[in-house]
């Protein structure tokens, strides 16, 4: 059974038939680029650390695509060549290291190993208060970005016995320990001085009228924001990149910062947080892990993935509250905590699948393998119950039958939605208006 | 084994010889009114759902009777009708949810996911600074009622490797987040303002002479605090619940209320804080947890739940300082953390005998339990001993003497102490007697 | 094989060869003074509560010798006989309560139930602010005392998932609960004042002279703050403690302290902290910790133990900031956080090699018990792979070398330093100038 499930499972690409030319090229360029991967291989040390880079910078969105990366990269350089170029540095270096600390390969060409150390890079650079060129930053920069893959191997072996990812945990630990560990007045590495928030109020604020423009624009401004970037084009560029690879993510990355945003005028927030996207980042990050990364995409999982969007917009406004008195800014806390409680659900329901780590990969792919998993398991079952005389028979046709699914699910190209996921979306587009109109119902009436 | 063991554990009711009409309505109503829940399976929806929502209230100590959470209800609404309602709502909703989210059904009938919803309820109405009947309150204590199954799933899933419960800690989280996350200027959602009371004390405070009567009053108050009620009656009528369900909870609730009182003298707290009960109720539940129900009850663990309460009492003055600093209320975080402390310790004395979480019940039942386990093992062992020539003798007396033990232990009424708590009671009595003693002897030394 | 082992690891002081009388002294009084262990097992309780008690006292720098026990005592003793008082106070309640609670005799008797009483006992008299001699602090102390096993069992029950150590944690853990219970302003047991040191930095501060004498003390003064003593002669015949019982220890102790104090002027630490040893404590004991106690010393741990202390430095400053502004003091918990990191370090090298548990010795028996550990394995695999033919003769030579090898480890005194950790130590030695350099040159850099 595994022997098929893996010959199902990946190598769909090859088995393609002689489709059209686009579509071809689109199977090279979307997804994980599997055969990319294959091809860099076989390439030089410093062409395979550059796939390696561009792959850890796109990890941070879940996305195993080294044009996803560049394309991100694109849109670092273009809100700050500076923060840019500490990211790429902490990738390098934390993807070094963990070759030097000798962990499993494997994942270190998947640019699990790099991703860390790209925001340690870029949030170190952000919240410096010497500003961009400050060249002494580099020092505390590489210390941190060569600690990111011990970090990670310490909480893999934690997380490991409950079968969960690390997330962005290692880069949260690091970025906390360097700015509690110098502060705001320190003469050489200060920071940017983090205002205790706790019952900070403007109750004008919210008298304010409301700015569609901005509001739409903090839906990609949020998304980029994950990187701290608060050019709404640099969101516009991780979009695409994000689109590139995987729609479901692309769209799951909105729906959560959409539902960030909601929950951030729901809550009262100042609208110039809300605006910069500062409640959109953790909630877009939490509704693309939930909703088909680590659970495969079904229409009860696409209900969860929102539920842990609210969920993650709460504890935002919670950790940054908490964090503000230890002059710490809330990094991306709220998204490995709401995310790692909505992944820990143990649930009798069937639809609510959690995949194994090792099989993890972009939404689509998970699906497909889920589905040629259960088809397989159906095929074994069938075969068992009518097994001795027509056996043969049975064997060729099922294989027949497998083969003719593989076909069709390989033609299927990956950047346009499935139909599953089509009616969950507009299922779950109805849930977001209703629970919008419900904010906004609520916020009207608090007028008056 | 196992076999004879299940016959004998559970359904000694039945097997009771026709004693008198009292004995077997006392039989009916006390301990976790085991026939009750059967009858109450063939009925319709909603009595199933009233039956869980009671247990689920009285959950909250321990006790799975749904007699004694109609009294503890009664005892919330005449506290506060506004918070009883908001309880109830909670408890409702979090029952919901969980069924919603396919838990264990069994653990949902006991009322295990009812509880924390009944906590989350009271308490953030109680913390709410818009007072009674702000009815907008309901809409995030829905939302956090419906997130108490999610996050009781993950910490039986963190927890079940150390075999531990998982307590009021989804209460904790959710109360303590909400809070954090709206504060004391929210516009919508305000909170009662927790002043930091880190090294605040009042010299002249301890000098006022002690008031005996309210100090008898806060051991009753100490136990009604558990559900945030400072009323003498609410906390009577609760006492009476506990005493109707299992009289060692009730006597060890009494006992842990009164060591976090004397060790809320001896920390110097202020006086008002005590008398209003302040002190007692994390002691109260770490009491009734370790002398009980998780530990089978012997002497030697009655003096660990002594230890345990004063141990919590200590955590309670830290905890307190240490949350008021994020404007953050204690709520059962001292309970939980010594409670899981007390249940970790590995020993090798055989009389510190931890049950196994699948057959944890109330303490009488649990001290039923391990004496036919012993009893059984040794039957075994004899008979293993004395194996072939006599075996079926042996195994028909055995049979007749194992017979002849439940019909003892199910004759002797549920509600007076059995022998051995009344021994170990008296001496935890002199135990406290001693303690207190001391306390008295430091605070005079003292005030000269 | 084991049985081979097992032979081989432990009683090689006794099959050494008849050298000189020195040698064989010092084999009986350096190491763990194992043939000492095995005599103290014969007497009397009293005798062997001394021993056990004194080996608690040196277990807290991870070294099992009653010896070194007694000289750092007489180290404390000399710093403030108030403080020594309470510290063996605290390990022999600490011991008694272990095994009033059952705990393992074995683990007992290498005094792992006593440095945490020990640590408790002196630093909450360090902390007291009435000053020495007042006895009342006695009535907490042996209460928190009581508790270390309880504490300390719990812990290794999680610890045991991973494989870890418990290091001083329960004496973190207990001490910061007494000081955020009493505080400040308590009446009967108030504390030093903890100033928030949070952004606070004297611009001027760096521009004094660096003052060398001061410089070189506060690396054994460092070694003191373990106990928490700033005197230097406590902290000279800590490390005599240390040299006697293991070399590597001794020279680790040292290292880590000087990385400490580095990595605080590094950070622009105020100088007055850096010369009274608070930045070199912790990173001598994570020094130790990964530098031969829990990994068998290599070029490769050698490294991972000096990075470690860096890191640790980072954490003191980050810790002390945070937990300043819950008044509270730093502790050890820098130590244990980043020793509990770096041990729990997967790797694929076979030089970075961690010993379990139950077989971790001083630093220079845990190289012995490796060595011979592989060289069985050696030898049963080529054995088996010359097996059938000439087992017999291969069988005969093969333990003849076994025990020359024995022979000659057990010659080799235990005081000086092996070929490799000698030549690992010059080029750590070259990594610690470099570092130091380079720190200088930033220093220089930035006064100008």
């Amino acid at each position: 059974m595994t022997e098929s499930m893996d010959s199902s499972n990946q190598p769909s690409h090859e088995e393609a038939p002689p489709s059209s030319f686009l579509c071809r090229a689109a199977g090279l360029l979307t997804g994980d680029m599997h055969l990319c991967g294959e091809w860099v291989k076989r390439q030089s040390l410093v062409i395979q650390l550059l796939d390696w880079i561009f792959r850890g910078v796109a990890q941070v969105m879940f996305v195993n695509n080294p044009l996803s990366g560049l394309l991100i990269t694109a849109g670092l350089f273009l809100q700050n060549p500076w923060w840019a170029l500490n990211g790429l540095l902490g990738t390098l270096v934390s993807t070094v290291s963990a070759i030097l600390l000798g962990q499993s390969r494997e994942a270190i060409s998947a640019g699990l190993y790099g991703y860390n150390g790209a925001l340690v890079g870029i949030l170190m650079a952000a919240f410096s208060a010497k500003g961009s060129w400050y060249w002494w930053l580099l020092l505390p920069n590489v210390f941190m970005s060569m600690l990111c893959p011990v970090v990670s191997s310490v909480l893999s072996s934690v997380a490991s016995k409950w079968e969960l990812p690390i997330f962005t945990l290692p880069f949260n630990i690091l970025v906390c320990l360097h700015i509690a560990a110098t502060g705001a007045n320190h003469p050489y590495f200060p920071q940017v001085d983090i205002q205790q928030n706790n019952h900070l109020h403007h109750p004008n604020d919210s008298f304010q009228r409301l700015n569609i423009s901005q509001i739409l624009l903090s839906v990609p401004v949020g998304v980029g924001q994950v990187y701290g970037c608060d050019s709404p084009w640099t969101g516009g560029l991780i979009l695409l990149a994000l689109l590139l690879s995987s729609p479901t993510i692309c769209f799951h990355a909105m729906l959560g910062s959409a539902a960030g945003m909601l929950s951030g005028f729901a809550l009262a927030a100042p609208h110039r947080g809300i605006y910069s996207g500062l409640w959109g980042y953790n909630s877009a990050l939490s509704c693309i892990a939930v909703g088909g990364v680590f659970y495969v995409i079904t229409w009860e999982t696409h209900v969860l993935a929102l539920i842990c969007a609210l969920f993650c917009a709460y504890m935002t406004s919670a950790s940054s509250k908490l964090m503000s008195v230890l002059a710490l800014p809330a990094c991306t806390w709220p998204f490995c905590l709401s995310t790692l409680i909505f992944l820990l659900i143990s649930s009798e329901i069937p639809a609510i699948c959690r995949l194994p780590l090792s099989v993890v990969s972009y939404p689509e792919e998970n699906r497909r393998y889920q589905r040629q998993l259960k088809a397989s398991e159906q095929a074994q079952h069938s075969q068992q119950s009518s097994s001795q005389e027509e056996a043969p028979f049975t064997l060729h046709s099922e294989k027949l039958m497998l083969r003719l699914q593989l076909l069709i699910s390989s033609v299927k190209p990956t950047f346009i939605f499935s139909h599953v996921p089509l009616s969950a979306g507009v299922s779950v587009e109805l849930v977001t208006v209703l629970t919008g109109a419900f904010f906004t119902l609520h916020y009207v009436t608090r007028d008056e």
